[in-house]
């Protein structure tokens, strides 16, 4: 139980580590503004929540389940319970997981969990310790914040998927391999990934920015609807990623076709000039007492030459015919339009994000 | 006929095994609550519940009838007729089945049917004769556990599946062979069957949920919502193994395609190296009186040298040309997002499932 | 022009063969019940109509016209004009035809129209003659018995499908061959059809079951809707066949690419060890005057020895890299649920079908 | 400018050949019923018709625009504007080109523009011009009249296409070549220009068909409904059609492979039968001073007799495992259902079109 | 920062190149019609927008972000906030770009910001300079006018596209190549790409030409409604390409397939005809000391003779199963429906578009 409480008084005051009672206390009083989070949620924290909060028992049970939880919002009349989906950045690492984060949303308090560290909360934990500036505008603002910095951990990853694309695209065109497919696939699979986890949570955005809960107040919501903005923006470039996917899968498909079409002429070609000749060769290599060629003294040099002939006017006809040439590749004409999502990462920072603050 | 019944007095006290007039009896006393349990319906199960309980004919013609039936709601004014679809999990066994239970579902009784023994059933009766909890709080909890207990025994059901997909992957990657094809298809017609069992119940579910029947109270309506989300939960799992299978099918099938462009590059490397020096050696095989060559010191080998020389100068032009390789396999380079589903069995148990009796 | 009236006056008893002018008098009393069946219907009998009952013009033609018509349902404020269709099941005939059936409903009356001899009609006016059951519980409840048995046979009818789909499976595993594809594609088209058939009666039925129509009473409703539960079984059924046939499809396309595979290793092989070792054959028969090995006494014996090695060496790296075996069938492994719909048939007959009456 | 104008005075006379200032002072009068009719419309009739008819600019442009406009319909109080799209059908000639009408209709007046002169607005103007009977029951029945004579023409289209599609199938079983390919996606292209001019028309023809228009009247509203279950039909035959080209492509391309997978064997067959018994002919073809065989009296004999074993005994060997055969042909043993759409045409004619008139 | 702002005052004079200050005094008198334009949007532009109009701060930050912004339309209760995207046409190049413009609106200004130039926001500036005639109508035509010059650039590039297309189906027949995959997908590519720009905007039209906004009034609402019926049209065009390029491709990829087919066709044809006979030359090229065949006197011309029947008897079995043939070219039959999408640029320029002016 790694537990997280932060009270700001109607004074502007902000206390940290607060003990249970004083949570239970803050939880009470019904003002100010009071923040907990648990990170690695156990059933402690399970009973810890019902005990002080009185949370329903499903909604309890969601957290402390080590399961997947689709985001979902559901509503208890005096408070939301909300679970949203985003991306860890881990950093430098290559390593991009998805993350969830569920929130308890009261007028006066703020109740998140989540079961692994998460950059995006620990960010806005350092913001709230410095200053409360994230807490000073009220618990919808609060939670606008967590869900805000967990989404936009979103669109640097499209960019890193953008980024592979661009390699395997390289990739299909001039060293197409069997490890290009799988490639192609995975990226693909990573796409569906985040557009299975960001379509739901279309939805969970709409309703809130709607303002059909009353906790949401009309300032807010004008804010939630932004992260509904990115949220488009985001299944938007998974689209566009996903079509590049399924070319780049066309493209390679086509092109061991390709391949392998050439190979064939190479041995057809082969043989046709060839098996012929040496059925010559071979006929010439008869021992049949009578043959009356074997005995003229330019026979050996006509069968040379007629065989030398022979396989000049072979691989001119082929040429002719387009079966073999020295280059096949021409390149493509056809400029698609330009302003696919590039250099996304950049601007996206933690500048935007707290603005409003 | 295999018909158990028990009643919960108003006074908290639980009668077993009754016989048809005190079934009767427990039922027009419009007090308590009487469940019923129907296994392996028969024509005269029929006759019994229209006799004692005066369902609609229609309905009790569904109970009776061997055929599948659509996962459904019917709203009868003063009851409710559901079918719900599950699956049956049968212990260590291999063998998967699907199950419906149909269930009458009245202020005052439940009377549930099924074709064959329930696990899921049997182990509410086990509770229901232990103390009686899972009809202590009222008829629309007690369909609620039954519909509840049927249908998380899906979850299970897909880590299975998940894991014959890891198997099959491996499979696809390592050792493809006609009958993985096999093995994908029919893994990926299960998911389609899941799926097509669950998504009229996500509608069914969310009509229990929103309470539009009177019979739900609104507390129960909560655990209700709650079977919804596991449904939308299991949905999205067997989305993402469908999305798994299809790209296991795709690897399959390009990696067939490379093998056989594999085979088709040796066949003509080796057509094209050696066919021609054939020509050389049946030229010099042949028999005319005045050839030359056939005279010289150093002829025969001569032409051995060019042949050794044809060899390795083609296998070098091979080997730059890429068509030939000691070792094509280049590892996959990216990594797609973790947290796929896994390890969801061990904590979906009894426990959780009856946690709010 | 085969017209039969029946009429149920309000005393009960049943007339029969009614004339022309019995049918208008029947038809202006507004009481009891008047059914008219016309089968072939011709021009003769749309003048009929509109003489008689007063129908609108467009729908008159619609019944009169050979062309196939869309199910749908039109108000005419005191009639409905209704086109469903179903299955004419030929009995043990392997023929198999969509029929459609056009339904004038009244309050007091039913004409109904088509432009075959149905047995489901044939069944219904056969239990007419006996003792008018079909007849007594009035207009709505008539209309209910003919769409009904018309759509009770499209039940058999995929049992049929799934029969020739099972046949299907097992030749595209045993025995692929080119007509098992024309095979699948054909059932593919006949589900597709019945799927397009039955689709828009589903929307049909569904208004009749609502009750949207006040000539439809509200126990009629109920088994108007036990109909919609029928088509979406159907419809499930049918999809379930629509998944089998697309994985025979694909299991027979990458069965014919792995025998095909198996086919260029074959090739692959034999030419692999066969070309080079020619090669050596042909040289030491070049007739060059000096060529030492031939005249070393072992020299013949060596080649042979070589030759032999070298077909021994090059099978089993063969068989080792696994190109070429004795036996390449491994049996699939998963078992997929099971529960497919069979001996549907049995069951479904004509003791369920008016059970009601 | 090619404007023709009739106008039915309210006493039931039909004027002809009006002038421009006939026509304003019969679209000023509000009784009667005017229609003018514009085939390849210029910028003139543009300013002609905002000058005399006081029509929305947007709406006048539209008509003037030598562009393609989607069926739509926009109200503009007192009249409606709508763009309905058909077939021009040129008769005997191969040539069946898409055709659309622009219709501004009032109360009292309907104006129809074309771009070219249409076959089904040629058989109005003269049955109007006979005794102006498509004129006489209102300006929505002439509308009507003009839309449905319009769509009519779409069924003998479809008539065509299931007639190509009939000899497709034919070509794909018993020739098929790469032209079939391409008659096939041309085919499935047709249908879909099909589809895509009918279906946002079925929505246009539903509205006007509801009467959310006060200009339809009641009457006149079924007939457009009837329109209306006219492109429902299309839809579903344009389907059907889909489905046959769809089946006729993966037939044509599974029959490419299996063709491709017998030459192989052949190839494989023929390689692996001779390729070996070569090198014993080689072998016994070199020059080595002892090779005891040579000398042996029957050393030939066997060899022969050992060349004929094998080929016998690979033939053989061949035809066991079915790899080589006389016919290779099996009857497809599925029957589909049949009434799929024939003999279409024949009833739709004149006759029906206007039998209510 | 390249602001321009023009202020048409309530008495029809234009003023030019305002200031910071009388910008802001004409926005804040409430009367007239002010239009700013923002090119290159810079941080001090945001700054410049907050302080002198009041926008909203997430609006503010959606202008000045260098990312991609969906299409939408925000209601900020006196004023919208549009995003709209088309295509800015660089006049002759082959470089097409989308391009975006954001647009606040009010009763009285229009505020619009685009990151780069663009050559429909130019052509309005001038014709507004010229003499103001886009603005005298008020701030709802002056926005319709911006967005409509946007959206009718897409046209032309459309048409673009259908030449590509043009192109790519003749190549595809003509002389198909891998590039010609790639000139297919990229074209794909662009088409999608312009789908899903178009899509949500026919949304964004969609509501304002309904005229849920007051701002937008009743006249210009039906000048929005046109807009709306041009994307319509757009995606019905873009619908039609996406077809076309599909074709295209399983064209090609057939084509592909059907010359593989050939090219085996030869190789077999050439290895089943001169294996055999390479045999027969192979066996009377052996040294055996009794081969009796060697000593007759016409073997050596019977085996000629037999060669040469061989090869003449094979050619022409082979001809006759049409594995060989001269041309296998066949003209397809099947003529598609006209009326494709051609020349639609010539009409779509200027002129039409502010013919209302």
């Amino acid at each position: 139980m790694a537990f997280k409480a932060y009270y700001l008084s109607p004074d502007g005051y902000l206390h940290r580590d607060l003990s249970e009672k004083e949570v239970r206390e803050a939880f009470q009083s019904n003002q100010g503004l009071l923040w907990g989070d648990i990170c690695e949620t156990t059933e402690e924290d399970g009973e810890f929540l019902a005990r002080n909060f009185g949370f329903h028992r499903l909604a309890v049970e969601d957290c402390v389940s080590p399961l997947i939880r689709p985001p979902k919002i559901d509503d208890f009349g005096d408070h939301l319970f909300m679970v949203v989906h985003g991306i860890n950045h881990k950093g430098e690492s290559d390593i991009v997981e998805t993350a969830e984060v569920a929130i308890f949303l009261g007028p006066h308090f703020v109740v998140s969990n989540h079961n692994e560290s998460l950059y995006s909360v620990d960010a806005i934990v350092k913001l709230v310790e410095e200053d409360a500036r994230p807490m000073r505008r009220g618990a919808d603002f609060l939670a606008y914040t967590l869900i805000d910095a967990l989404i936009d951990n979103v669109l640097p990853t499209i960019d890193k998927m953008s980024d592979v694309s661009d390699q395997i695209e390289e990739e299909v065109i001039h060293n197409p391999q069997q490890s290009t497919i799988e490639d192609i696939l995975k990226l693909k699979r990573s796409i569906m990934r985040v557009h299975r986890v960001m379509a739901p949570q279309r939805e969970v955005l709409n309703r809130l920015s709607r303002r059909e809960f009353s906790i949401i107040g009309e300032e807010a919501g004008i804010f939630y609807r932004d992260v509904y903005d990115h949220i488009v923006r985001i299944e938007d470039l998974g689209q566009s990623l996903r079509d590049r996917a399924d070319n780049a899968l066309a493209t390679h498909l086509s092109s061991v076709a390709n391949r392998q079409n050439e190979t064939m002429r190479v041995l057809s070609t082969v043989a046709t000039i060839f098996l012929p000749l040496a059925l010559v060769a071979g006929i010439y290599g008869m021992n049949f007492e009578y043959m009356p060629e074997l005995g003229w003294h330019w026979g050996y040099f006509a069968v040379l030459t007629f065989v030398g002939a022979a396989i000049i006017a072979a691989v001119s006809w082929f040429w002719a015919r387009k079966w073999i040439a020295w280059s096949r590749r021409r390149v493509a004409r056809f400029r698609p339009f330009a302003v696919e999502p590039e250099k996304l990462v950049g601007y996206v920072g933690l500048v935007r994000k707290w603005s409003h603050l």
